[in-house]
């Protein structure tokens, strides 16, 4: 492909509307553009990696013997409503009437779609298991879309549906599904960790979300280098890191002002970890509750409803109700009628350092069994985990990071083959509703994923595998006799190779060539000057590592192409 | 593949619904499904071979240059306002509003978005030509959706679109793609003839549409297998073969009752093409004119219009008004003021067969000239054109065939880049509108004309090119230790010979295998049985033309696989 001839209209300013790196970087290479809000067209170097991407999901579809189809993206009102989503969806889903007046919504995801398909025809036992996927454009009217293909109204997905007869059926097809994300992660040149969304009811887990990491990206993350232990900060459940109190006989310190655990922390000179943060709350019931964390972590919203109910916070009229002191809450001496909880990272420490239950004193030396306890049925999972905790799993300290969810497989068991009477009869001839499992990844967002991952300030890098084009021929001039006819013989031998080139024979400065090379970041970039043209040499520039070598101009072609070869995904 | 793993449930009866052969069958052979009315999914068959007619067209494409890319399949409601089609269209376009209130339609071609993309992108002369396309579900609202995916309100399309800086320019894209659709027809093993619908300014055609003939097509063409020609019976300008009557003096001759083409023509002894047919006709300004055509050749509504204006047929009232004897009428002794004119194909026509203007009577012998005039200027181009007909480029005579429309390339000039203000800075700095070409191929369709063109009573006959999968291999029993290990060892040496196979690996009786086989109708079967296995032998089947031929075991793969590889397109 010759540059002059590539629609890939680059920008030479940063867009003003794009925050993260792939927005800006994707626009400014040429590669999207924005119609109307949340709306993006491909142009044709971002659609060549979307084909590569394409291509590795279908194998690694293929390779775990799912079958690709397609069904409508205009999908029935009626199947809606039998799934019972039709009332639950927001204004997400995009609806519309035919001119029967008959009611559709674009499909952002097809269990109903799918679950309709099958339902006649998946009569037996033996039929089962079978796995369908599609890839798809999928609609989502996002309130605020932004971040470019990060979150568009309009995108691409791979969607897929496994049916099972039973359980462990079901539990296989998602393990294999998991795997193979796993592996069009790596293919795609994007780092994903599977985070565990939801565990399931007899182990192991139920719904894992690929979440591909980008200090971009929305969900904040804790994992395990060593074990692959992998979560969201709001579920993890970690170790968490708990220093103990020193021993000794209960003594009532004076910290004036110190009603923050910096403070006291500061004015005792103790770790943050060493001391113990109360919460005074208000459960589900009405009851008043104070549950103590290590000092240096937060309690999680959504697992202190799991241990609470409906909680709150109590405001300073309820503190003052219950007979609590701002700042300096502890579990000595507190008011009669208070539950006292603790967070389960505690069970091992007996030495606190505690709020005195009166303002401007703390106790320290306060331990658990003498100076207080702590029921048995008290201890509750409610802090956020953060990086330095333990892996729950293999013991070992846990990075922090920021994700993308880029996939995520689930098991849906009978919830849509319930309520759309999707029955298979089994090997007794009972009629069984199927089990289901589904699996999405989003196409265009790895796009996206594979961008935050990997550029620098000039530009995209991509990697072999889902690179636009994989060379980039660099001719300093154009139509004289030195450099030209050696830039087109390199171009087309690798060509010839199998190797996809550009080659830009625009009448362009050299520092405008490089600087677009660069921008759109193909993986090599072979330049051809005068000087080392005359020496029968190109140099090799690796657009990821920067170096750059010079090769014979004899060389180039098999070298290079060995190189492409083996990086391909 | 295993048969019994793939998702293709076959129906033993046809269904009710559908009348075509490709409806049918596609939905016997388990390839596609319908949801609501007219949107089809596309299960796994039905997708292979899609996947395969749109890697033909991508490869086609690329190779004239036309880049891929895609658009968002909802439209902006304010670009079809631009172009001044959102009050034009009708019901067809589906329309719906987002959450904010804003008016989108979804796509069902786009020389709005693509008008849009490049109108600030495509600013000089020396960026053009440049020719984008795209491959993408397109939505129509068909009031009467049908015929499987034929008449479907959701289907596949490739749709490109050329931006020129001149007519030459626009031309020679326009050129190329057509070249590259009867490449892509030919090579999906569909017949099809490019129609020239309308003709340019100055010769040559400025729109073709590629007719994929089947008896079930809704379009009635005429076609030159000599040379090529093809058009629609409505447009065509063929050569109409005419019977010239006897020589003779004016003889007024008694036909009671015969105030038809077909009576006379019996009672009189005379082919249809000798008698001469007399259309009565009030035209666009309000004159009575009588226009003559060859006895066996219907006027065209749309020729008519041309030459007559709004024109309507008279009726009785007005017949009589005019002093007209209805099914008598002739151009001897024709009432004054009334315009006698005649079809281009009797200008040499001199002795005519006609009415005697006087119930139950005929003029035979009637000499023009001498006994009736047709003014120079009352010659027009009115007759649809029929089989027999000779061939305006070549005089050959024309065949008649039946016409689905598969595509269609189209000078569109400067419709929409003026309409929306898509100019560019030409040579001397001056702006310009974009001259445009858009050219569509309808891929879902083309599945349904290759089932149309290659089919018998028992199912389908893929072309090698296209077929969801190449070979079927069929074991007469299963996991017994003679015919089974055969068939496996035959499966797999095709499949790592990169062939793509069936196993047909049910419990079934041979006699449902071989119905399913033909139904599917993969190129090749293979039959594994007892007998010929136990004698080193397998069988062969060509699914097209039926023929049967014993293969030794050793040899049926690499065989089978060069003739597979020699087929492909």
């Amino acid at each position: 492909m010759k540059m002059s001839r590539l629609y890939a209209p680059t920008l030479k300013e940063d867009p003003a509307e794009a925050e993260l790196a792939s927005h800006k970087l994707l626009l400014r290479a040429g590669m999207i553009r924005k119609g109307a809000s949340g709306l993006y067209s491909y142009l044709p170097l971002a659609w060549r990696s979307i084909l590569k991407i394409e291509r590795i999901i279908r194998e690694e579809m293929d390779a775990i013997g799912a079958q690709e189809m397609q069904v409508p993206i205009l999908t029935d009102g009626e199947l809606w409503r039998q799934s019972g989503r039709w009332g639950v969806y927001g204004p997400e889903l995009m609806r519309l009437k035919d001119r029967h007046e008959r009611e559709f919504a674009l499909g952002p995801t097809h269990e109903e779609s799918f679950t309709d398909l099958v339902r006649n025809e998946l009569r037996s036992y033996k039929q089962l298991p079978v796995t369908l996927y599609q890839i798809q454009d999928k609609f989502r009217d996002e309130l605020r879309p932004r971040f470019g293909l990060m979150r568009s109204r309009e995108f691409i997905m791979k969607d897929g549906y496994s049916f099972s007869a039973d359980e462990e059926s079901m539990r296989q097809c998602y393990q294999e599904e998991k795997e193979a994300y796993a592996r069009i992660a790596e293919r795609c040149g994007v780092r994903a960790l599977p985070v565990v969304a939801d565990s399931g009811q007899i182990g192991g887990d139920s719904s894992v979300e690929f979440m591909a990491l980008a200090d971009a990206g929305e969900a904040e993350l804790v994992y395990c280098d060593d074990c692959g232990f992998a979560a969201d900060v709001e579920a993890a459940t970690a170790k968490v890191h708990v220093t103990e109190g020193a021993e000794g006989e209960l003594e009532r310190v004076h910290t004036p002002g110190a009603g923050s655990i910096a403070d006291v922390s500061a004015l005792l000179g103790v770790e943050q970890s060493g001391t113990r943060k109360a919460l005074a709350l208000v459960d589900g019931e009405g009851n008043p509750v104070v549950c103590f964390v290590p000092g240096d972590h937060d309690m999680n919203d959504v697992k202190a409803e799991h241990a609470f109910g409906a909680y709150h916070l109590m405001t300073d009229e309820e503190l003052e109700q219950y007979g609590l002191v701002k700042g300096f809450i502890g579990p000595v001496g507190l008011p009669q009628g208070i539950r006292v909880c603790a967070d389960e990272s505690l069970r091992e420490s007996t030495w606190w350092l505690v709020g005195a239950n009166e303002a401007d004193y703390h106790f320290v030396h306060a331990k658990r069994g003498r100076d207080f306890q702590i029921a048995n049925d008290a201890w509750v999972d409610v802090v956020t985990a953060k990086p330095g905790d333990l892996c729950p799993k293999c013991g070992r300290p846990l990075k922090g990071a920021r994700g993308i969810e880029m996939g995520q497989v689930f098991q849906l068991g009978t919830k849509y083959s319930e309520a759309m009477g999707a029955t298979f009869a089994d090997v007794d001839g009972h009629e069984q509703p199927l089990q289901m499992g589904c699996y999405g990844i989003g196409v265009s967002r790895t796009v996206a994923a594979v961008v935050e991952q990997h550029h620098d300030d000039n530009g995209i890098i991509w990697p072999v595998s889902v690179a636009p084009y994989e060379v980039e021929v660099i001719p300093l001039s154009i139509g004289d006799d030195v450099v030209w006819p050696v830039a087109e013989q390199v171009a087309d031998g690798l060509a010839k190779e199998g190797v996809e080139v550009v080659l830009d024979d625009r009448k362009e400065r050299p520092g405008v060539k490089f600087n677009d090379a660069d921008l759109m970041g193909f993986p090599y970039q072979v330049v051809c000057g005068k000087k080392a043209v005359k020496n029968g040499n190109v140099e090799v520039k690796d657009r990821a590592t920067g170096e750059r070598s010079e090769l014979p101009i004899s060389e180039v072609v098999a070298t290079l192409a060995a190189r492409v070869r083996s990086q391909r995904a």
